[in-house]
């Protein structure tokens, strides 16, 4: 019998209905990504869900079950909280989820996160009232460390995936899909340990045998298709991507089995298809999703994956999973935008190093309205003759109209000019 | 008699009724800024209106109504329409919004915008059907030329602000926000042309006059406190602010009218307010707001205003009425933020210049996970002894904790290390 089953999904959904910690999130329709793929698109907005990631689902589950709270009528009958603290390593959404969780419960949350979690999540965490244990430079470091304080009886470890509880808490958003979008033919959900998707497709497949689940990785974290293949688990030592909440790196036994079983496909989308997804989200339908969160959208603007889905006329859900971007990645994702579109570019001017150059050809580009952000001089081309050099000016502009208003101002001075995209 | 009427305002809410190019924004209260300013703060998310502003509310009802399409009960005798196309001049929202308005009534648009608009709100519009022309690398100059365009008696000009009808159509932006929050104390608008706050203070005060209405601007674009207190247009010839969308440079003789009689309070705050209200409304919230959207919501974190206005224990409902941000201001605005958090920094190394030092220390801030965006030598400071230089590395961090650490480990191998926060 399976490790997670409906009966375990719907009990779930039974206790959070009774919490003001998981919120009902909606659904909207994107008109954009609807016209990109020819498909009926509607966004699972999760990344507004409180600590703006699912994680607080399968938290607040596997808290509750652990503390007895599980029963209407079981009063009279309490033993009191079965526990008194929980354990989890994280270094992200998951941290939140089991801090809020665990706050809500009126327990106490150790989390142990990696040294090199960002600022921002770890104040967040312990915001919420958690106590953050910094161990490790990266996270399995963070994760045997965790597991050395669980020795307590009155301890409860709440691994981010590899536990039925969580996967069952998880699983309610599959139930909320289908009851908001009850025609969906295809839901579209990011995997990286297989929590969120492995709940999502025990309760879809159970509830709505018709509606294809689909797990979307990214190729720097890719093992679901390589384990679905192989019939076994598949792990990867560095996973690589831009969609930081998925690189665990692999699933784990109990959620392999659960995707083995349930789920209908698999697709890989690349990191710029999440970049795109992101920049998408933001400028049309203005939503701040993270790269995790983004990658089920990403399979919509991945043409391969559009077509082997065959998703045309279809209604189709991406589960935008979570909202928690480091600023230092949506720096990344903006400034390839603007490189993308020739609004941030580098211009090569040749000139023979008198004085006075530098500032007619800043006086030439600023009368264009263009901003200038660096300068620099490059003398050491081996194609440059002695003497002559190439000012090299980063210029911000409206776009490839406003580059040829410049590169024209510039040449009609008489000056030999080339330009590249900026490397980002 | 006023030039627009609480009863223009509701006509105009009868006629956007029967549309779908004008939604319903939907209201949520913001946890972070509740907290931040000891208010209930409900945000108004007009950024999620169609073509991303509240633009289309004014547009649609100013073509309705030329078009002679404002009757229930006049049909059987119709002339046709009285007009055959719509001009406009906008650099920004304004473009979309008649754009999209006059696709839908099926009439054509020539929408003049400047040779400096981005590149992307160009692509947008010409996507909603309209004729774009460029003219001028400013604004004024558009507007000159769109001007122009008008004289055949078909043509119906469109301004963005200084027209009745465009005004009682923004206006139904206030009806909406007291239906949907009965109880708000304080409603706040950012203001350019004054078009938004017009109608909204016409509507609100009409139909609660025991809510405030409040006009938000920036100090780089002000011009409200000071007409005001002049009681007649005061006028700023170059407006400069990161909220481009409000910076017209001064309200019309039409909408100071309005905010005469109807605004009850204006403040102002600043562009680092502003920018630091994109950044918490895309964190915290998970919404993507443009500048001038944004401009209300920074008066929360502004605490002059906060005190001024006495917010304390009141509901507030701040309008962000835009989401169209430039990608390039968005990065500015992150690379500010990372730039504030001790995230991207300058380390500055003394070094003597032997071979083989950069690679030690780039390995030394490495091995800490910090990431090198940028080396350079700097060899011209007067205070450097002969054959001494700066090796300045831009590093990327999580925060000041980690940066402790990297400066630990520059140091414990024995280099004398500074650093700043980079300028953004």
């Amino acid at each position: 019998m399976s490790p997670v089953t409906i009966d375990d999904v719907e009990a779930a959904a039974a206790r959070l209905a009774g919490t003001d910690i998981v919120q009902r999130t909606p659904v909207e329709r994107s008109r954009s990504l609807s016209e990109r793929c020819g498909a009926d698109v509607r966004l699972k907005m999760e990344h507004l869900q409180r600590t703006g990631s699912f994680k607080t689902r399968g938290a607040y589950n596997a808290i509750s079950l652990a503390i007895g709270e599980s029963g209407e009528g079981s009063e009279g009958e309490t033993d009191g909280p079965a526990i008194e603290r929980v354990v989890a390593a994280s270094a992200g959404n998951h941290a939140q989820g089991v801090a809020l969780a665990a706050a809500d419960a009126g327990i106490d949350a150790t989390i142990v996160m990696p040294e090199s979690a960002p600022a921002a999540k770890i104040e967040a965490t312990r915001a919420y009232g958690a106590e953050v244990v910094l161990r490790g430079s990266a996270f399995p470091e963070a994760m045997s460390h965790a597991r050395t304080l669980t020795d307590d009886p009155g301890t409860r470890f709440v691994h981010a995936f590899d536990d039925p509880d969580v996967v069952a808490g998880q699983g309610t958003l599959g139930l909320e899909v289908l009851d908001q979008v009850p025609d969906a033919d295809t839901v579209l959900v990011p995997v990286g340990g297989g929590g969120l998707a492995g709940g999502v497709a025990t309760a879809i497949k159970a509830r709505s045998p018709e509606t294809r689940v689909v797990g979307v990785q990214t190729e720097g974290a890719s093992t679901l298709s390589e384990s679905l293949a192989a019939g076994e688990l598949v792990t990867r030592d560095e996973p690589d991507t831009i969609a930081d909440g998925i690189a665990t790196g692999g699933l784990s036994d109990l959620t392999f089995d659960l995707l083995d079983e349930h789920l209908d496909d698999a697709v890989v989308v690349s990191d710029d298809d999440v970049a795109s997804a992101i920049l998408l989200l933001l400028e049309r339908a203005k939503q701040m999703v993270e790269g995790a969160g983004a990658t089920a959208a990403a399979a919509l603007l991945n043409d391969d994956a559009v077509d082997e889905l065959d998703l045309a006329g279809e209604t189709v859900v991406p589960l935008l999973c979570g909202g928690n971007i480091d600023v230092t990645t949506l720096k990344e994702v903006v400034t390839h935008a603007l490189v993308d579109r020739d609004q941030l570019i580098e211009l090569f001017v040749r000139i023979d190093d008198t004085p006075g150059t530098m500032g007619e050809i800043a006086t030439l580009i600023g009368g264009e309205r263009a901003n200038i952000r660096t300068v620099r001089h490059e003398r050491s081309r081996p194609d440059l003759p002695v003497g002559d050099a190439d000012l090299v000016f980063e210029v911000e502009t409206n776009g490839p109209a406003h580059v040829d208003r410049v590169l024209s101002a510039v040449r009609e001075a008489g000056y030999e000019v080339a330009w590249t995209t900026r490397e980002a």
